[in-house]
């Protein structure tokens, strides 16, 4: 199947002010999404990063999409090194990890290989996760992502999960989700508050939920010293620990001394990060990202990766929708070596491009659509209100750090504050 | 598309008393031929080992698979661990390393996954490396393999190739492969004279062949130093220095002072033994094989590990047929990481159970089939052909060093002899 065009779209949707390291969540977060359009109609959907540093990569790509065979990966590969060349994508949030060359052609390859596999499925008749090996799992599982939160964006009023800065809100947040979605994992993401307040609102959970695995993601708030500590005081406690100081050498100084593995998905965001950690035993287990890992086939091969060295894979997630939850769902089901229910910031937004009913939470996971290709079908009036969106809001890059300043004037992120 | 039956034939073809470390091949090799026959009548092609031992797990296999759906991978490696469990298949020859549960485990899925991607492309009428992520060549390039031989089988007539035990006569046995194949790789296969000796056949081979790139493999029958001495001897010579030595840690230690890379399809075989491998810095290039290696998918997920260490990767063969060759040229094609020309014992048959025409060897490379699947077609007569000098030649295992006492009374492998 020959493209006829790729048309690149950005949008924006609603989010609440969700606090992290680098800020607070603006009022709106931005995708992008992709239709490639075949010379018979078949179209395929992409969804990734929405800043105007990737939008720019990507839409150069898109202009060079005409006539290109949707089953020539390699010849996708090709044509995003030429366009993109040396060119470094960066974010301002860097809650991924450091940028790259590398990482920025495999962050624009992914979306276009993405919509490409999801062209193939249509047009073969076929659901994603079989052009990827086929079904390990019918559903796959996620854990309730938890924020702590302001109650308001600025000059708006309060939204309705309100203000979440103490544990007994905290575990009122994990009940409002576990209710509506049915998780039974929680991950909470820190580096917000000093350690020990996070430490007592990890506790507050495991004693709310008792059974239920936990994890906190400082984004590397923390001092190699002060991670071991937290680490220590919840040892037993935490599936795991993710990326509570930056940097292999101090995830590795922590590793050897904590209890639970540790996790990241900012020290290793790319294949050739593996070998210095690796050989440094910093990390025990690996949160994937297909946004950035180079698609879902690349995804694959770094299980593959993972479970000959004995790491676990989980899976990353920033503010997305619906077509990248289905590409989500399409891989970790065909990805036997998946060892924890994945991350997703589903249940913070409101609104999507997709045509609603594909993807439902029960008791956690979402089922793998049967459907040809992802399985999802874009809603065109929802795409043109969530491109209006994003052409009203004004934001072109995500940037928590400076709306942060505008609550908090002296704000630094807390990359290793404490 | 559902499986109505799983035939499994074993084969033998006539084979050329071809020596190396273990003793020399016996005058037939032994295959099998899987066929996976759809409820609507598409068969997908499979072939891999003929030893008894590997024969009796994958029937037992194959009698399971009735109403298995092709696309459900994940179900077939359930079924494999489940029918093969503990055991442990073992061949006589060693030729590619140590046994274990889940080097039998990867080898039966393998032949069953091959045979389900050529059913899977002949569904959806792609070529499987189109299955696997397009291709990145379309062509896949293979070295002249070359044996030191014995003129004739035990009580035979001499055969076209004569005795090869001298630099000259290898010589000339590499120029009748180059002038008919056009190969522009040369590789030797080793462990059967002293290392002088085969270091001599090396040196002739790149006075007669000036800028065709060069690799000897002894199958670890040099002690560390002495592989220390030929690796000296031939710096700037070789292209890499395959398995000199046996096991990881001897590897290693050439591996130290050897100025080209070491290569190995022995001591890092599984997923498992790369970690220990990679520590140890023992090896720059790991030869995939889907036969052991857990079928196409996984070999293209090794082939990103490696890349991600920056270790290279060739292929390894062993005596073969035609579907193999189809299904090693759809993986190559499909694997962008593949550093070197890959082997083949192609030249050294005769005979096939495929239709002819569809895999020519032009300038020492196979252009990858476009037909849906494999892109290759049994020749039923060809097969029964195959199936009766299996039943009539006799031989159930390959058993190189039995066969080599018949004309060495003495003979003992020469597993790290030198």
């Amino acid at each position: 199947m020959r493209i006829r065009e790729a048309l690149l779209t950005p949008v924006a949707f609603a989010d609440p002010p969700l606090l992290n390291a680098m800020g607070v969540h603006e009022p709106y977060a931005l995708r992008s999404v992709l239709r490639l359009v075949g010379e018979d109609g078949v179209t395929g959907l992409g969804e990734s990063y929405g800043d105007e540093a990737f939008l720019t990569q990507a839409r150069r790509v898109a202009e060079q999409l005409t006539g290109w065979d949707v089953f020539d990966l390699p010849g996708l590969r090709r044509t995003v090194e030429r366009v993109v060349g040396e060119t470094v994508y960066t974010d301002l949030h860097g809650l991924t990890g450091g940028f790259s060359t590398g990482k920025t052609l495999a962050s624009v390859y992914s979306l276009f290989e993405v919509a490409a596999l999801d062209a193939q499925g249509r047009l073969l008749g076929r659901p994603v996760c079989d052009l990827l090996g086929g079904r390990a799992r019918d559903e796959v599982e996620f854990s309730a992502y938890l924020f702590y939160k302001y109650g308001a964006h600025l000059g708006a009023e309060a939204d309705d999960w309100g203000e979440v800065l103490t544990p007994e809100a905290l575990v009122g947040e994990a009940r409002h989700m576990l209710d509506t979605y049915g998780f039974r994992s929680l991950k909470l993401k820190g580096g917000v508050l000093p350690p020990a307040q996070e430490t007592e609102g990890i506790r507050a959970l495991a004693a709310a939920f008792p059974g239920h695995p936990l994890r906190i993601d400082p984004n590397g708030a923390w001092k190699p010293g002060t991670a071991i500590e937290v680490a220590r005081a919840l040892d037993g406690v935490l599936e795991y620990l993710e990326d509570p100081t930056p940097g292999i050498a101090g995830m590795a100084r922590v590793a050897e001394e904590a209890g639970m593995p540790l996790a990241t998905n900012m020290c290793v965001v790319r294949f050739e990060d593996l070998e210095p950690a690796i050989r440094a035993k910093a990390v025990g287990v690996v949160l994937s990202d297909h946004h950035f890992w180079g698609g879902l086939r690349d995804t694959q091969a770094l299980s593959v990766l993972c479970r000959s060295f004995g790491i676990g894979l989980s899976m990353h997630s920033n503010s997305h929708l619906g077509i990248s939850l289905a590409a989500m769902v399409h891989v970790a089901a065909a990805t036997p070596h998946l060892s924890y229910a994945c991350d997703t910031h589903w249940p913070w937004k409101e609104t999507d491009v997709i045509v609603p009913g594909a993807l439902e939470f029960r008791d956690g996971a979402v089922r793998v659509p049967d459907g040809p290709g992802l399985g999802v079908e874009l809603d065109e009036d929802a795409l043109a209100r969530a491109h209006e969106d994003y052409l009203r809001c004004g934001l072109r890059k995500r940037d928590d750090a400076s709306y942060m300043r505008r609550y908090v004037g002296s704000f630094q992120p807390n990359t290793e504050r404490w």
